[in-house]
């Protein structure tokens, strides 16, 4: 059988609509989860395909707006129910989130099928959603050539065992830095990402927020800085909008080499700093090519030592 | 007159006894203060002469370690009375420090005159002491080529007219985050960095602690992370480490060009990465050149694209 239109990278995690509190601004019921942050972030580089759910009051609106980004939607299911739903607050320096709700609706139902088109993608992201599901859409992919996951505290706490098969399946992890201590039990970051490594994955993503994002992989480790930004509206995504747009970079490449991990780090620091420069995917969705090229360069000359 | 042995870099700061408790180790009146620590750093680099002053308690084996170190030392003075004490304690992740003690003793009364030699260094450094006295020892310079001044939020907090003076004289000013937006009342570290620069000096570095430095400058942002590591024994020192490390590498170029300032970012961040990994001075001691230089070509490879 030959596909059609194959996609480079598939990418399952969550859909929600999230209600989200800044000290400054508060908005309801806007577009958000890993899979849309992801996909669209990995949009600018590559053809990405979808897994996810959405119930019947999802806005046509926001499925207007993946199919704006160019992301294939035939492993988007549509179902009786609500949409899953998430609030949650920032405090004063944007860097401490609390959840104030969170709504499962239709995904606690989610049965993930791919189309046959994604079937043989050569990447794969399993954005954050419960390792089962994560191992489910695994399962059902020819033979990927590049693997990485994301998770939560939620599944560190709640299904360890489920969450240690995902991670020995896996190339790459990418965990928050209180994540990457969670799962290790070490305070150290070094230390941590050993721990994780020794679980199964070739390379961890550390993310730290507005401190940057830290690789560690048989290349040694390699840091990015988060790109200054003079103001920052809404942080919520940002660490999907990062491996996505890493992922998205990788896929575009078609490589997994140490430089193209290095660039590729480059490019999900610069797409998530975009993103965050607005509420949910607004700025994304106003986002060119051409400005992720020249905070590209601009990202380069900040990090390098010749001036 | 001509000059025997003229030091390419004067720094002026504090010296003290400190007393320092760790979640894991307690040190009774180690050698501290940010002019020890300073100069240490810098005399791996050029030829350093301190100023300071210290009581007649002070230890004969801590006189003779700033010798081991080759800093010059005519600009010491020794007067009747104790040593200035500080002690400390650090929470479990080493990032929040509690100041218990301070005592001022002789610093106090101190009044440092520069000697002959000092005085026409090209390189200046106001390490931490209040403003009147770096404003007092700028003022006995013949023609500093590059003068560079830190501070603490006491001075924010309590002198500010007087520190203010300081930072429109200098060329380069060095904070950690929370300074930078105490000093300017901004949150974001871009607007606080736009704010400081605006006060005077050309150079503004924001210390981060283990999330590394940002360099503000007519050249733009310049970032580096903080050499990762898997032990850190005591942070105490570690601003005034990085700050000594800079300016030694720079007096040793004897240019301040922005290829120059982003190399010494990171020879500052190098040997501030070593002092950390034991209490006082203990590791700077113990540190050689070689080693400085092993570590800087890894931190490079760690921050370069290019695999």
């Amino acid at each position: 059988m030959t596909v059609k239109n194959p996609v480079s990278l598939v990418i399952v995690g969550s859909i929600g609509l999230d209600t989200v509190a800044t000290p400054l601004e508060r908005r309801e019921e806007v577009l958000g989860g890993s899979v849309s942050f992801a996909c669209a972030a990995a949009s600018f580089f590559c053809k990405t395909g979808m897994v996810g759910v959405v119930g019947d009051d999802f806005p046509a609106a926001y499925a207007a707006l993946y199919g704006h980004f160019g992301i294939d939607l035939s492993g988007l299911q549509r179902v009786p129910g609500k949409t899953f739903r998430w609030e949650g607050e920032y405090a004063n320096d944007m860097n401490d989130r609390r959840t104030l709700r969170t709504e499962l609706n239709v995904f606690a139902e989610f049965a993930p099928t791919l189309p046959a088109s994604y079937r043989s993608s050569p990447f794969l992201f399993l954005a954050n959603i419960s390792p089962d599901l994560q191992t489910h859409v695994l399962g059902e992919m020819t033979a990927p050539k590049f693997v990485a996951a994301d998770t939560m505290d939620l599944w560190i706490n709640t299904a360890r065992p489920a969450l240690e098969r995902v991670i020995r399946s896996v190339h790459m992890l990418t965990l928050n830095d209180s994540e990457a201590r969670m799962l290790s039990g070490e305070h150290n970051l070094v230390k941590a990402a050993a721990c994780v490594r020794a679980m199964g994955p070739t390379y961890l993503v550390i993310k730290k927020g507005e401190h940057g994002a830290m690789l560690f992989g048989p290349g040694g480790v390699f840091i990015v800085p988060a790109f200054p930004l003079e103001s920052v509206l809404d942080p919520t995504g940002a660490g999907d909008t990062f491996a996505g747009g890493m992922m998205g970079a990788l896929a575009a490449l078609g490589r997994t080499d140490e430089a193209a991990m290095r660039l590729a780090m480059v490019y999900g620091s610069v797409v998530a700093s975009f993103g965050v420069e607005r509420f949910s995917l607004d700025r994304l969705a106003a986002l060119t090519r051409g400005e992720i090229e020249a905070r590209t360069a601009a990202f380069r000359k900040m990090i390098t030592l010749e001036a």
